[in-house]
């Protein structure tokens, strides 16, 4: 379902590309919280697109309305929900997609999915533009987890062969990189990641990466065993963000090739806080928070929407056919979903709170 | 909670290392599956410790018994609970642990979590030991699986430095290598692991690994948008195993240093059926089977139980303390941790299917 | 949450009177169904108020808009959802009620439930208004339904005193009640009910009622046993309509007076199918629908909303006040909320079956 | 499914008749309390059949084995389990019924929902007996319930045509009757149900009747708007208690005989608090408590084992037969029934407290 159902609260997305609107409904949000609109405005923007040449030239209008939740600015306790109106709806062209689908974008799998019945136009529900309400919803829960002292940030870790540093684990509660247009700890580093996407745009080409996040101010013992611990519910949630195709914490695929006296986190005493020396766990033992700062990456592909041409098929006749993708699409879409990976950890981490 | 609770199947675990038993209650499996036990208990014997030197020599009596949900062996549609007897029960010499916790367990989490009512008696419900009714839960899924035709199947692709060749991720359905006693391809690669292993357990270390599954069989059209599709689920169950750290699929993290040229998989027609001629999305798109095999690799750390002497703390002095852990550990989890993949893979997809 | 969280269709209903909006969010229908929205529009039309001088004078434009979910008018298996502006909203003059709560209205409930950030505004989210998307779900659900020859029919049993006919519990599948305006199987007894109605609409008081719902068409063995039956899940969700204060099914409270010998349904061959001769039991044993007709009935506590004094108090003071209500309302709400069972009941049955 | 899954509470109960045992899973009980097995046990006793001539002779040792989630008598956060053996399993003498089903029982929905693989021995999933496990979830939340001043308790309102006095609505939690042998308020109506219940059984028949739920020591404010609420939750458990086939709050049923404001509850102040003079809302409006007791009536048919003859059928000839039940049943369950509301209460309550 396009629903998470955390244990507290319930966040239930809708819309497609081209349908009349899209939009949330966050159910079950802590009443009394006065929530800054503008802020919220200001955090969407940061996924929205044609900011740069680097990615969609697609102008959205992404204001969303809110429908219900909010009386003067704060929350009732009762369903909020927001819309966002789409502007190109409908458009005819789609028909030849419908049939022919484009390489490791979800047309075939949602072709049978929906026993062809799936609405194909600008990708349907599985658009990118679905991260627009995935954005609304983190940066209200953002609003409510920041008064508790809770801040999440997140950075481009690699674009291709290009990689930024990574956030120091320890210590990362003290760094701001949020709010950066193009968010790197070393700026160096994000000129060339620059230019390597600008390089794939040339070549008619996309790139992938990885987005390393931190969740910094929680206190130890949150989350459940097994099932239901903090990696599980960001794991479910972040592989709702299209593209993703892998999730680590702590040392995560690094502590594969680690002994066990390298990984280990020691404990020590700091400022009469119990803390461990080290934060190779992520800030994660057996799913409950240990009070360090969460830490892990996200995985994403190369954007699949690409200009060369591509071998496709008929699903109808059963054939070979060649696709050649036209519209306006991100070569990388990275840089946008590092808000999206914030958004859908503040959500996660406040149902994981309340 | 230590439930999964899925769209129709529902597993819960309970026990502790030295409570009275250990056991699982499996909810709305299909009516009228006959269940081999004698298989059931060959599937669980491959992660039972013991069976070499690489592995923990505590001897466990792992036959569960199997208090409801089948009438003459087979299943009769209501809950089905198996039971293990632990007989190592309630041993008083971990008061030590209680109050000083091993690096990178879940003691320090757990005391937090529970207010310090949580037991810790080797490792209570964190320990590695619950993996025995995880076993026994997939293993029956399993068989109701391999009547519809699918197969699942997993094998050491690291361990320390050392990997085995990966699954062949278009053919890897003509491949057998579950039953392996030391599952990989390449056999000597093998041999180089456990050698790895043994230097570990020699110098009173341990170190991690990455394991490799796949599913063949599946239709294209499993799985539901967002939150919901086979990524997040298999995510979130896989989280579910003691040590797992990172999870990936298809090309997982590998996709992010790729152009979307060589990461997307071209469609083809083979014997009139759509197929992509290379894997590198792990049969997933948008959250949805595309009938190709699903492709997942879990990276897990070194066991935290290590021989040397690390450092800890006094939960309750709050000061700095020496800890030497005492007892019988597996250097490496990771040949044991095979099947408990493979059976949560089981359970997951069962759930996914009906 | 006022999410219906069932094991296949989820539905999130969002708004407040005096919001922008209201709606709802069906997650989950299956795919490639053709909805006639005129249809939609009808059902939902008998719940519309205006329409007699029987219930509020209010006049709404409730026709709902279609963000999402359809294409062309077929669904394409994501999320649908329903918009219906407020065109009353944010009216000034209900700061009155915020302090001084309506006798048996959600108002102190709601204050203390939200810690008085709660919507009072015309009830707020507690406001009868929110059935209006219950019923546009419910409309949709029941094309599904009635393509799979499934029925759902409800009548006005009883207002105060004056009862109407029961369902004759074994052959109300021959009968077509839903679409009367006033819908009853007895005519007369409907004239005296309409009596009883303005009658206390002209002494400035309300009255209650019972609505009797029966389902046919369905296959036996449909639910599941212990908290998952459809009594369960049908009970759940009733008590979701504003003022529901009991149900019952088949005999229900009857069979507390009754010898078993009386209550049991006997068997009965009937060309070749297994029948029961009475239904006492309303369709369900153990939970699981038994293939006769689902009988049940809902009792409406009267509309807590009337013109007579009554005494309240102020919140913030603790101090008793006398408290007269202005605006308009239904003297009796459950002839407007035959729709409303009957969608309710819809959305339910589709979530048990698919 | 026969789990419970609430907000925060998880019951998940397996067993059959005579499967080698039944038993429950309560995942996610608050950590730290002490639990009094001797009083669950006492509990327990309560519903326990052969106390008297009037309940089924047969004789259980129903001492649940406690497998997990208590150390040293302590909840320690995780799952707790407890196993009842069965004594009698598997008997033979079966197959009658399996082919034969009883009128009114879960025999023929069972066997339908199972495809015939259903268990029929001793009702199976079905019978009686699986109140036990609930009777002793119920039992543990009761002690944490307790420890908040939260009393519930339950008596026989009516068997057949003999009515007990109802708890003054406003003042119950000032009464003491939950464990009486034969809870009642006026004894001299208890004799007379006594009376009711042997002369049905000296008749070979059964008698229903109706259970009378009290919960005080609730503060307002607890519970969710729509399907999440008190009623809801409440309806959506009681019902999962074999033989139950309605349920009423406050006035229930009555209410729709009432004038608004007759059945209205007027506010008033009482010792600086805002309470109700009456309480006909049964303590919830909205679905949120509001402070006043809540009150439900539960209504039972009666008993459908009796040991007339009846009509019946072969499900497998699909022809019509007569049919005689053997063994011993109740002639009546209300009076075993009370403990068990209690306890569906309490998991109910305790799970929307957390």
């Amino acid at each position: 379902m396009s629903s998470m159902t955390g244990n507290k609260i319930k966040i239930s997305v809708f819309g497609q590309s081209h349908s009349e609107g899209i939009g949330v409904v966050i159910d079950s949000l802590p009443a009394g919280k006065k929530i800054d609109l503008e802020k919220v405005y200001q955090f969407m923007e940061r996924r929205a697109p044609g900011r740069s040449i680097l990615s969609t030239q697609r102008k959205e209008a992404d204001k969303p309305e809110i429908l219900s939740g909010l009386v003067n600015g704060v929350t009732c306790g009762v369903p909020l929900c927001a819309v966002i109106r789409n502007t190109n709806t409908r458009s005819a062209d789609y028909n030849n997609i419908a049939d022919t689908p484009r390489p490791s974008h979800a047309d075939f799998s949602g072709f049978m999915r929906y026993n062809g019945f799936n609405d194909v136009a600008g990708g349907g529900h599985f658009s990118g533009r679905l991260t627009a309400p995935l954005c609304f919803a983190g940066a209200v829960c953002m609003q409510v987890l920041e008064e508790m002292g809770i801040k999440i940030q997140a950075h481009i870790l690699r674009i291709k062969d290009v990689s930024d540093e990574s956030f120091n684990p320890v210590s990362v509660a003290e760094m701001n990189i949020g709010k950066k247009p193009f968010p790197v700890i070393n700026e160096k580093a994000g000129e060339k990641m620059r230019a390597e996407i600008d390089k794939a745009r040339l070549d008619c080409n996309s790139v992938g990466g990885i987005i390393e996040c931190a969740v910094t101010g929680l206190r130890a013992g949150l989350g459940n065993p097994m099932f239901d611990g903090v990696e599980n519910m960001l794991a479910k949630n972040i592989f709702g963000i299209p593209a993703v195709k892998g999730i680590e914490f702590g040392n995560g695929f690094g502590a594969a090739g680690l002994f066990g006296s390298e990984n280990n986190d020691d404990f020590c005493i700091e400022n009469g806080e119990i803390k461990t020396v080290t934060n190779n766990s992520g800030g994660i033992n057996g799913g409950i928070t240990n009070g360090m700062p969460i830490i892990f990456r996200a995985a994403f592909k190369p954007t699949p929407s690409i200009y060369k041409e591509q071998n496709s098929v008929s699903i109808k006749d059963k054939t070979e056919k060649k696709l050649k993708i036209e519209g306006r699409h991100d070569p990388c879409i990275v840089p946008r979903a590092v808000p999206v990976v914030e958004a859908v950890t503040a959500f996660t981490i406040l149902d994981m709170i309340m």
